[in-house]
């Protein structure tokens, strides 16, 4: 019955949670761009980094921790690079805003790198990165996120997830989107486990005492409790499988996320009070933009952009597998079905929607895809 | 006794490294460059990389199919990004000029990006990175090179180790220097477990069925003869800790090390003839470099990467832990041993080069260190 699902249109679901925002005093175009980029990871089947996040948003607004009216600013510009302040409203508008003008400087002099302090959680990554391949660029976007993640030999969960995304264009193939967290797993993937009660792999997170645990609501407990733990980085505890790597990743997307914007970092993203009361948080992101034919023409790019795909493709599978994938294929092939057939949303996500909607005063979609 | 070493200092040997190579044609100044990349391998303990390998480039260039004096060429050229051909020379000489304009672009405009094609093995990814930090820049590299990694759901190595290496500043801490395989160890830890007659664990390496297997000899053998299998992307095998996450990273180094430049990419790079005789080689790599002061004053940013390194090596340890390290430390703290003792050689590498030294009349260094 918990896995049971809606089909909603994608079109209906973005104006419902665009009026949401609205009613919240958000401006019309931030409230657009905003639902466009839920909608987008829903689309692309990341339902973690969705509509079902909106509560959450809508939480952040009310109690003020979150502007529906940011004062967003350019604070400091040089032809290839800007620093941006999103003063403290919703991630996605001054995401979006930084990524276009990264976009604006890739088309002017050949590169733009935009970095953003003061903003909030900002959806898939993903999503900007692959504003660029409208523009036949090469698109990235990180961003640093809550600490749930331990450094390699640490006992503290001090690093977010910290995605990494890259989308580079193809020709008659399709673009090559990755859109990572550093981590071995998202913490998603936990909270299937523990509702599931199924013990997780070794090697996902650690207990309090930083060793390798496969029990699921302990970790999660834990890093609500702040009590020692975390998800580990991809490759996992220690240095068997190269977890310093993950490790210094998710640290690469802190020093270009968090400290070249001047925004928190590390375990300063999510100020508190004394009492435990959220304070407004410093999030940062990073944004990147990067023209082909600074280096080669675009339409030869193209043609070896889907020569490697095809031959990675088409190359040997090992026993018991069928396909070789490039990064955003799965995404792709969800959001061909679910722009057609409708958006899947799980009951418990589409009961909470509506509750919200009825809070602010925005019905509810009809459930027809 | 096979694990006996030799400590040499460094500056002899990169005057040993040098003649060798002037004795073989190369010009001073290139030989110059790559007996300092190679040794500055050594002396960051990245032995894989260092003066072991002196035998491949000798033998490349006798056999012609590494040239001495290579023309090396600025095939095109904006204010912010160019893109170099290496001539089929030696991967240092090109690499290190690439990076020099990467950084003069960046100090002119605020970002660099140049990417060479027609190279051959550049070393250790780390040391061009670290060329920026010298200016107060943000530096970075990547190659691609030899196909030994294979990619998730595949049975065939059709993917380098493809090296990421991203080099940051900080204030009194040391640098941020991540140099990492994106395949989830280098080939050189299964030659030890080769070596040892040991088990390699479980998810480092698929067989030539492209199952895992904890059997080095024959994933060593496997790959040598072409015959399937061979080291999983960092993440391991299937998509349970996320090897889709190193194969991915794999494949973006080769798009921009190999497709950008218009360099061999996947399994492209080293052609051979139909009796296997090696043909030139069509190596690519990509060199970025970074103004942190085109987003923040550089005394500030440094004081925050100070601080979110000293916050991550001061938080809790995990049980039987000692330290928590960043990136690049274990290396700068073996270079100063090794700058003040000597470079440890093993006795057979130490033999190799005395041998190469003397074919080409080259007298070996004193052992002292």
């Amino acid at each position: 019955m918990a896995d049971e699902y809606v089909r909603v249109n994608h079109q209906a679901l973005a104006d419902f949670v665009t009026k949401v925002f609205v009613k919240l005093d958000v401006p019309e175009e931030d409230a657009r761009i905003t639902a466009d980029v839920l909608v987008r990871a829903d689309l692309r089947g990341i339902d973690s980094h969705g509509v079902a996040r909106l509560g959450r948003y809508v939480k952040g607004l009310r109690d003020g921790v979150m502007l529906a009216r940011p004062h967003i600013q350019l604070v400091h510009e040089t032809p290839s690079t800007a620093l941006m302040d999103g003063g403290a409203g919703l991630g996605q508008p001054v995401g979006w805003r930084a990524m276009r003008l990264a976009i604006a400087k890739a088309q002017a002099v050949g590169v733009g790198f935009v970095a953003v302090r003061n903003s909030n959680h900002y959806g898939i990554a993903g999503y900007y990165a692959m504003m660029a391949l409208e523009h036949d660029l090469i698109g990235m976007s990180t961003t640093n996120s809550d600490c749930l993640v331990v450094p390699t030999f640490g006992r503290s969960a001090i690093l977010g997830t910290n995605p990494i995304a890259v989308a580079v264009p193809a020709g008659q193939e399709r673009p090559f989107v990755l859109d990572m967290a550093t981590s071995v797993v998202p913490r998603g993937k936990l909270e299937v486990y523990e509702r599931k009660g199924r013990a997780m792999p070794l090697g996902w997170a650690t207990d309090e005492k930083g060793l390798s645990t496969t029990d699921a609501a302990r970790v999660l407990k834990n890093l609500a409790g702040r009590a020692g733990g975390g998800i580990l980085p991809l490759g996992g505890a220690g240095e068997e499988f190269s977890g310093y790597k993950g490790y210094s990743l998710a640290l690469l997307v802190d020093i270009l996320s968090g400290v070249l914007p001047g925004a928190g970092f590390a375990d300063l993203i999510y100020p508190k009070t004394l009492e435990g009361k959220p304070l407004p948080a410093n999030v940062g992101h990073f944004f990147g933009a990067l023209r082909v034919d600074g280096f080669r023409p675009l339409a030869e790019f193209q043609a070896s952009m889907d020569e490697i795909i095809r031959r990675l493709k088409n190359s040997p599978k090992a026993e018991g597998a069928e396909r070789i994938y490039i990064a955003g294929e799965k995404e792709f092939e969800k959001e061909d079905d679910y722009r057609q057939h409708g958006v899947p949303l799980y009951g418990k996500v589409a009961d909470n929607l509506k509750q919200i909607g009825g809070e602010v005063g925005v019905p509810w979609v009809s459930d027809e895809g």
